[in-house]
């Protein structure tokens, strides 16, 4: 379905060749300042064209909000938000190619609606992204003011270039504790911050790009301040919404939240975080931080972190041998030159997936807290 | 929440110390043949007690169907179904720990809910789980019975003794293609179905308990013959609807699909999986499957493969330094002999977790593909 | 389906002939005081066999909470409940009838399902509201404890008699705003608070009783002190999910609130609720309350109140021309003796489903009200 | 929340004076042909200015088909669609009136958000209906093309002239059995197809302008053809959707079907509709009709019909005595003239709330059906 969260809730639309791409945001607190300003930001960095890395053309991508706020004030109803495309054109069947792209959706689409629409797989497209980047911003405005949440997403690895991401490495938890959005974009054009790593991928993505091919890459994301207690127990922990989220993302192939897949090498006395009592802030902490985050699908106050595999991109400006749609082998032909390697575009995507879902857990969470508090206390207990 | 699903639904409910734990399984077809026994099956292959790596507590967990059925065939409406809890009595509070124990959820239960419950992070209990089999088997039994659909899940790795999973290697593939439940059980107790891997991996878990200590690992899943156009674009791309069902099982922290992370690495000219016409069967299929099954988020009709990390268990037999609930640093001391490596009794509950997505997503693409069959044909298209 | 809520949700399962009818609570706020007796009290109200103008058969219909609280108190976790059925024998579909039973399910559950169960139209069966009743009841202590909210209903006609609900009718204001359960149940057996009128629906319902004969009535209720600001605007109006929930009782026909069909004949000038602000409470109230409570489909803060349809039991103890299942014409016998009239009955039902209607509809906007608390204040605004 | 349906939905947006209203129906079944033109009938059916009875502003209304088609073809993906607002300037908030309009949303709308909005309560103004019209628009070409189904509403009271509708009327049920689109709104302006109540309608209208006041009425709908086995038991029987979605409808009072209120003074031997078998078609019939088409919840093949009661418009062209926001007691001057009587416009609302009701339940139950064919065949069953 196009529709994602069960308080603070996102539908979007839109496809390549259509007249506009947008969504509707439903749920949003009202009392907040928004301008389309504040939502640009994000959408401007997802779009292509902003580096040699990336692909040439130039979309611009400007978001017009419908409804929903007025004197730059959220009003709590609806938000429509919508982006324009300018090529609006669909193909024409008979210029269509005659073969479904090699991991590509279009082969999938036409079994899943039995109809060739121009496009292939049309909501497959990253450009259906921009709903989700729009609602994410408005999402992540809020938890920021409200809460003081920071959520920033970097490059950690390109093909075999990765930086030590091991959850016993304190250089990492280190870099977890301080990036900023502004030294991942200072990191032209990989988003990678850490500088050796951040040469090497750019000279594996310019190898990748000589050979007329592609590579995937990780990016990483840190929540920071996130209240303790959101998640819900059973099916929507919190790393079950995350990763849902984030595998909703085109391209993506992998999840894994703190220790992650090399969490399983590690012995659980080490593996446990053991808690201890910050007394400057009366909270409960922990030592070591292996669960990212959240234990039993519920934050406990840490960072969260996690990161998320991204395949080659599928479109590759090589030749390939494959079948028509009427079954014969034969040879794709490429077409144009396209980019290699689309993880740092990735980026302002992971970071708004991420603030939805903890946006509409916050919000599930503060109807639970809000109704407890209305009680009558009970005898001996807080 | 704890409910599931969005046509084919499931609901559970129950904790470690209540009277029992179960489920409401909502959107069943009606027509099939179910009985007790059937369910059964899969609740047994997750009962502790097993074999002797895993804990020595002997659940009976007979499962006793409410409603939803007559005369062994399902009516169509809500499935109800319990499992008693012998142990039914709660702790005491005056005899309840002192200590939220490191890396499990009374911590997070106590910050969400602000009660403390006498069994911790109740809901975080494996005992929780079998709502879920107890689902997952009619879910399973309907895809069996329709589609012919084959679900094995195995245990692939556990702490650095690891199984071939490259995508590359052909071995696995032919693994996926051919291992079967049988295979898997009989390699006990670790049912892990490649033999020297599986005697590594029996001689790290006995060390780990000889060392009062745990360890994680890896459960593989395979989906064969699932049919082609199933998951939602978007936001509910199958492998989102996977990872979200894989990372809601407690002690996960890792979810991939197809290359998963390892396909990072391989550049797009060889991860894309090319396209040939199965002469025999008249379906389109992909020469590699880099994919895991599944492309834009819908099926292709290729094998579904994904896999799910298991961090180490929390509770371990030795005292662990942390600090009380009111703050003060102390020793949480050990108690009795705990399992030091869960992942054998975590495949049947992907197994399961994944019947319940394969199957919702089943029933939604069913309204789709019957609702267009109704519609009057389009001129010169399908 | 059979989950009904957003935030807080009940799913029910269960028929007449199957082991037992229950259902799960979840999203239910922790730290409440719950006992079985809590909700055995509603469960009582809404039995047969409570008076000679009911049905001779008594259920016991004793309700065990599975899971959710611990010494007394809810938890938080979904709170499991069921009551065994006495009668768990399903037909031998030799014995069962030929007849699709003229204005019951059996058809039409055949025709849905195409299984053809004992029971018939199982789940159609008032057996199966126990479940809401159950649910409703942790609801209505939520709210009475926490809002000190009050919800009344009563049975207001019964054939043609029928108390003035006429809403420009004062003394019906005053009865909706001092009615109390214990004047309900006083008004033996009919639970109609109004003597005149309660003693002419008696003998009316005697008189279809000896013709062998059934006849409808209608269930009014009002809720009191529910807070202002509830019910979600456009699709989930507050009216729109209690007409949602009260045609979803079995034998319902109509829903109106307030003013509600005798409203279209009052002028626009007179229909209009003109505003007042109570100097003692500093509250705006409305001096008319023609709207029902609701106002953009949004509580108000005056008396909430509505009134439900039902039509005659379909069961009758007189034998009814209808074709059998094989088509032919024929005469379906009558069997036993059968309750002529079951509005009484419903006044529990009906206020259970007010009560999760309301509950729902406050957690939704306790998230809402709570976010927009954490917001940093706009200039010159609230 | 703004969004409606479980497996065909719509998501709105839009108040009086923003940048445009709209909507994103997802579930939409592909291979649908679909243009502008398809949608653009009903929302000038809807639109004001269509007669001297109905308010002399002249929207345009013209949608525009953003996504989720191509070439005149449904895809199968969301359909985004927008109608511009001719007048988006809010108003500055030192002209707004000082008082909240009585039995309008002003007041609720600042009691749920705490904003003060320029259009008091924004989201109930009849012009987010525009969105409901153009989803529903769809679902209806779908049921006609796809089941031959057939939806027509009409007025059929006004004030206190009404035509019979009662249920054991014969001629009530020819007009259900024969009237169109065609005749309905051949009957301006009021919409009623029965001449003789239409002029005394008009009557009454003229009256209540004259005395510068309004007045309500019911609308009442019929639904042909509609394939049995609709609606799911227990919580989302079709009447109840029916009636959410009706009372969904701005200025709606009270929502009945089949005999409705008028069903609790017929004895149940008169009220059951007995069955016969059509030995032209094969099908299952009833020789009466009070049940409206549904039987525990489930459509059983014969005419659904239902009427609607609207409340008189709440805007007046006459001064009200009320109290303004800062409490005093003051009167709130008459701004302009008016629509004294709304229903006629509420005709192709009806209709398509119904659309977007019978449409859903419908993908539900092919999602049903279609699994349930793919079983194996029972011994001895269908």
């Amino acid at each position: 379905m196009s529709t994602f969260g069960k308080v603070f809730r996102v539908t979007t639309y839109g496809e390549s060749h259509c007249k506009s791409v947008g969504c509707i945001v439903d749920g949003c607190p009202p009392g907040m300042q928004l301008q389309e300003a504040d939502i640009q930001v994000q959408l401007s960095r997802r779009r292509p064209g902003q580096s040699k890395l990336t692909t040439p053309r130039n979309e611009k991508d400007l978001v017009k909000i419908q409804s929903g706020t007025e004197f730059g004030v959220t009003l709590g109803t609806p938000i429509g938000m919508l982006v324009a495309n300018e090529d609006q054109r669909p193909n024409d069947y008979s210029d269509m190619t005659n073969y479904p792209r090699p991991s590509h959706a279009d082969f999938t689409y036409l079994e899943k609606y039995s109809v060739k629409a121009s496009s292939g797989g049309g909501r497959s497209s990253a450009r259906e992204t921009i709903g989700r980047v729009a609602a994410g911003s408005i999402a992540e405005k809020y938890l920021k003011e409200a809460y003081g949440v920071e959520i920033v997403a970097f490059v950690s690895a390109v093909g075999d270039v990765s930086i030590d991401r091991d959850p016993s490495n304190p250089e990492f938890h280190n870099l977890l504790n301080t990036i900023t959005r502004e030294q991942v974009d200072a990191a032209v054009p990989v988003r990678c911050p850490v500088e050796s790593a951040a040469k090497d991928m750019i000279a594996l993505v310019e190898k990748y790009k000589a050979e007329q091919d592609s590579i995937g890459g990780v990016v990483t994301c840190v929540i920071r301040n996130a209240p303790s207690g959101l998640g819900e127990p059973v099916f929507d922990k919190l790393e079950a919404e995350l990763a849902h989220a984030m595998l909703s993302i085109p391209a993506t192939k992998g999840f894994e939240i703190g220790s992650g897949f090399s969490g399983i090498k590690i012995p659980g006395s080490q593996h446990n975080d053991p808690f201890y009592k910050d007394e400057t802030t009366g909270k409960f902490r922990t030592r070591t931080n292996n669960s990212g985050g959240v234990q039993g699908g519920i934050t406990n106050g840490e960072n969260i972190y996690f990161s998320v595999a991204f395949k080659p991109p599928a479109t590759i400006s090589q030749p390939q041998e494959t079948a028509s749609y009427d079954g014969k082998d034969g040879v794709l032909a490429a077409k144009g030159r396209h980019d290699p390697n689309v993880v740092p575009r990735a980026v302002p995507i992971v970071e708004s997936m991420a603030s939805l879902v903890l946006m509409d857990a916050l919000m599930l969470q503060l109807a639970r807290s809000a109704s407890r508090e209305r009680l009558p206390k009970l005898n001996g207990s807080a």
